[in-house]
């Protein structure tokens, strides 16, 4: 005789949390986060987890809540999926659900119990690129910030080297942040020219809402000759976003690398 | 009183030859050859020419005519419009009637009286892009050949150094191919690696038709293991293209550059 069904019992069947590497373009989407209406990185993720798990009320977390537009190369989320299936399978059968959207799951891993991908996250790493000529981006598309003005590249890496450090991001932070502090270590800001591409990478344990945006909109006003090095620290030490320049437009910023204490992703 | 009109007057005005350095992304394009039916690259760049330059019956040539879904990063053509625009005028007013196509002109600089953009030219260089990994390519999607099977890109390269040099490559060349010679001289054919990406490099003075497409193709089957280096050696000198291996597909290739005796745009 069978026993009792505890009342406790899950009303799911098990299930397995799984962290994921993504890569995805972000022109199509309005971000990260699901909305009521429209496409989002989230809202097709959950879709394809839905096909390939069943009716398991699927809800994934991530590392970084990327903007409409913004770009991934390297985002990590967590995804829960009913038991049974292999990392290959999970890779291979999402890429299949997700078509033909542009997101794609680079690697898949179990998680370790209480591995979060934003709270186990001890660094992020962004890309933005600036397309600075004359014509207007065709192969970098959605993909560049267009700035035909000619950007002084140098001056631009000077003033960003005033921005690396443990500071109050105030001035650099959108006005709608929710983190409870505007305090962050930038551990790396560098600009560096290639042809016509003016490339700024971006490292912190953790960055504010637009943060890199908002300093590489400020940067370029630097690289046009219209702002000094020391305007930019001015603007820093001031602890008002009205003090800094505007935010960089999204299609330029990548999201490169989310950083854990150990590897997630070890080959398939 | 007016001298009789001669009959040999010209009936258009007097026009300039522009010689012009394009990027453009061939996903959208049947190729660049402008077709009865269908958009073609020198279509769209022939309508903006005739917005910005009236009724003159404007004809392009180029350099070289990429097929569909090819890419350039610096095509050149010949274009005719009427007198009197500047070079930055005629770059940015073609700019503004390419829109919305993915068509943009880098430079635009006056033609020299004989010069041709196919004949003049004294070097190509494409490259190629394979994306070598699982998932499928989405920052790269239209823009390179999606290979899942790990390719071996130290022997890809033996075997692209045999095909280097002077040689008849009718195995390597569409038979739809119209240049009454197969030899040529391929002066460069790299393969590297770079992390999930596989890169090509192809340089000579003029390559046959599907010629760079045809090689990777090729090189492709070394990379696999299911050729060896003397399978491709074998192979071009069979001279009869059932020899060679596939044509690779032509989202992975990109025209980057047109050599000329004479550098053709200075700076504006």
């Amino acid at each position: 005789m069978a026993a009792p069904v505890a009342v406790s019992a899950p009303l799911a069947p098990p299930f397995t949390a799984w962290a994921l590497l993504l890569e995805y373009d972000g022109t199509p989407f309005l971000g990260w986060q699901r909305q009521a209406e429209g496409l989002t990185v989230q809202g097709v993720l959950e879709e394809a987890a839905r096909r390939l798990s069943g009716s398991l009320q699927a809800s994934c977390a991530v590392a970084g809540r990327t903007d409409t537009g913004v770009h991934a190369a390297g985002q990590v989320a967590l995804l829960l999926l009913r038991d049974g299936f292999h990392a290959r399978q999970v890779r291979d059968a999402l890429n299949f659900h997700l078509r033909p959207h542009p997101v794609a799951v680079l690697h898949a891993a179990p998680a370790a119990p209480g591995w979060h991908p934003r709270f186990s996250a001890v660094g992020r790493a962004y890309a933005y690129r600036i397309l600075n000529r004359r014509a207007p981006p065709v192969l970098d598309r959605n993909r560049a910030w267009h700035v035909d003005r000619a950007l002084d590249a140098a001056t631009m890496q000077a003033a960003a080297a005033l921005l690396t450090g443990h500071h109050d991001f105030t001035s650099f932070r959108a006005t709608a942040c929710q983190a409870k502090s505007p305090l962050r270590t930038l551990r790396r800001l560098d600009v560096a020219r290639d042809g016509e591409a003016i490339w700024i990478r971006a490292e912190a344990p953790s960055f504010l809402h637009h943060q890199v945006r908002n300093m590489v909109g400020t940067l370029k006003l630097v690289g046009e000759g219209r702002w000094r090095p020391e305007d930019v620290a001015a603007a820093l030490a001031a602890r008002d976003r009205r003090a800094a320049g505007p935010t960089a437009p999204p299609g330029g910023l990548t999201l490169l690398r989310v950083d854990y204490p150990d590897d997630l992703f070890a080959p398939l």
